[in-house]
């Protein structure tokens, strides 16, 4: 087979999450490793956007300083995007842009990191480049703290921003016992569609200080029995602690939601509010004094508090990117596939990406309580491997220091 | 001086921080020390009440591990209470009670853990006993993430908030920088009449990833000013982060809060909703997309995050008050003097408790920029040493061990 050597692509899309970065840096760092193969890594600014704009950012530029944060780094340090690719069959356009810019830049690995609709975009370049005969090896490197991709044991994310969660809400927990008679407090976690994240949420109560109602999307939401729920607890707690998903949606699939109508790029409605919404209700309806919290972008942000599995799962799919792009494999996704329990072992694997994108993956039967306000302890001894270890940030000053590319 | 030997009293009150629970064990370890003049440490469950109710919590039951874990244990170990002592002269019935408690308990020592309420409290027992000539030497141990203690340079428990503040303000801008076309993202800080926590927002800017405004309740807010200066900073850079006080009022003084109306024991007004209302009024008049995130309890909770030096300063007010008690000196707080900037240097001195209680010391005039919607480098010079270095947690799976007092 004879090699091929070029330049390698890679981007960032959809929503950040806290250690998308580390896996930039394993993509980088496996890539400077295989100079056999790859010339230079160049990164899209705002994901494929940054390809369709010339709009690039070269690591042969930047700092090893800036390279190594990004392990430390929040957020999408090159930018992301949320883009949806026509059918090239219908309209190539922006692909015939690309071929232009790949050729320019004699692009031959393309490595696009992001969840479910970016696998989209992913296989969609893939099915196009294969069509048109132009050889470039196309891998999709997963991210997501929905934690929601198919046929992967987890996603490089969700470990992470299920550690935040867990700790966030029991400190949550442990301030609450501060008064006798307290309050039902409402914290409202991201999620969509699969509760992976708000799950999490139940890691707390380990310590003895959790939530004692988790609502999850998987399971129609009925406010009747949300009110009947917090009011048996208050009565016998003085208090009451909710973890609720954004995506939380009655039985008509309808969002519980004050949704302003707005939709994103990819079609998917704004959500936010579920929390204040029930906080509402708890006090009017029940004279409950309640209050909401909103982590917002906090947990998928949270670097200060990041998972050192998380982190080097990160890391290392993106290297298994890279190794799988140069050993020709093409318009595949790295999974990771749980090899074993106890201990806890991760084997990486690809599958076919366009089987990967547009389905989301959602906390199963066996994972819910029977009365679908909790978890069971299968969940537990899902995720709790996920959060092992800290990554220590980078602090100067009493702050974190971030990359900064250029 | 003839030794007085007996028991010390120690509970806190008021709103809880992450750092309350380092003055306890910084009360508890020097009270072990000073055997000559203190029997026993009990602690008072939920302050006063706890003095009222003969409930208490014995020091010699507990586990030396619960002891140690004090350092890293947010929320109020022993409960907390808003509890407000009429004037001794117009109804005495709590006083006796309260003398009753401390005869039958050979109480000799007390210490208050609090704020300004807390401390009205603390010096009105003082007057008390003074009043009935029972021996009994009162201080007042400080504490707030509000900062704001008068006569003393800071307070216990600012330094972490102010910690986590900086640091999930830079991760929130930093995630913002995923997409070309942002958000006005609103961030809720605590702090009702003085705005130290949210001023604090702004040593992120020290990394390059800070709020663009923010909003002190020290000036008064008017909407329309903030919907110009929005409109301004978003037309530039295509998004703007904004920190606001919880307790930012406007010209006539009435909260901007969309406040319930309800007030909590003190006579204060409950606060919350000022970012989400403001963001509506953002995505409303100027048809800018907005988001709000509102901390909630998490910014005075985050065990997960605290200054050491913060925690250090914490556990040493705790030795200070013990040891200003058993050299009799009574009605008193301590106050923290900053001795030298360079290196930053505390001194431990001690405040008559009745001109430390009722009174909030607001942000200075220098420390506020000439605009009114961000602050000045005096304020930075001023914060910075109290956010310096990181007390690791101790973690046991992947969460925080807490303590758990008998």
């Amino acid at each position: 087979m004879a090699k091929l050597k070029g330049n390698l692509l890679y981007g960032q899309s959809g929503g950040p999450t806290s250690v998308i970065n580390a896996s930039a840096f394993g993509v980088i760092d496996e890539a400077r490793k295989q100079s056999e193969f790859i010339d230079e890594v160049i990164i899209m600014r705002h994901g494929i956007k940054g390809a369709l704009n010339e709009d690039f950012i070269f690591i042969n530029e930047q700092t090893e300083e800036d390279i190594q944060l990004l392990k430390h780094t929040p957020g999408s340090a090159f930018g992301s995007v949320r883009f949806k690719l026509p059918d090239f069959r219908e309209d190539d356009t922006s692909y015939l842009r690309l071929l232009f810019i790949f050729k320019k830049y004699n692009i031959r690995y393309f490595l696009y990191n992001g969840g479910n609709d970016s696998m989209d975009t992913c296989s969609k370049i893939a099915d196009y480049f294969d069509h048109i005969n132009y050889e470039c090896y196309i891998m999709g490197v997963p991210k997501t703290i929905d934690n929601d991709l198919p046929f992967t044991d987890h996603t490089p994310g969700f470990g992470s921003a299920a550690k935040f969660v867990a700790n966030t809400m029991m400190e949550i927990s442990y301030d609450m016992l501060a008064y006798p008679n307290g309050k039902v407090t409402i914290v409202e976690i991201m999620g969509r569609h699969a509760g992976w994240l708000t799950a999490s949420s139940a890691i707390a109560g380990l310590s003895g200080f959790g939530p004692d109602l988790i609502y999850l999307p998987e399971i129609p939401f009925s406010i009747e029995r949300f009110k009947k729920e917090v009011s048996e607890i208050y009565k016998k707690k003085k208090q009451c602690l909710v973890a609720v998903s954004e995506g939380i949606s009655n039985e008509e699939g309808i969002f519980i939601s004050s949704s302003s109508g707005l939709k994103d790029a990819f079609g998917h409605f704004q959500l936010g509010g579920v929390a204040s919404k029930l906080a509402t209700t708890v006090s009017a309806d029940l004279g409950i004094p309640s209050r909401s919290v909103e982590f917002g972008s906090t947990q998928r942000a949270a670097s200060h508090l990041q998972s050192l599995t998380d982190v080097q799962e990160a890391i290392e799919v993106g290297r298994q990117a890279v190794l799988a792009a140069i050993a020709k494999h093409t318009n595949l996704m790295v999974v990771m596939h749980r090899a074993s329990e106890g201990p806890y072992q991760i084997t990486y694997k690809l599958h076919a990406l366009d089987q990967c994108a547009n389905t989301e993956k959602k906390v199963p039967k066996n994972m819910i309580n029977a009365k679908g306000n909790g978890i069971t302890k299968d969940f537990i001894d899902y995720v709790l491997p996920l959060i092992q270890g800290e990554n220590t940030p980078v602090y100067k000053d009493g702050i974190q220091q971030f990359s900064k590319m250029k």
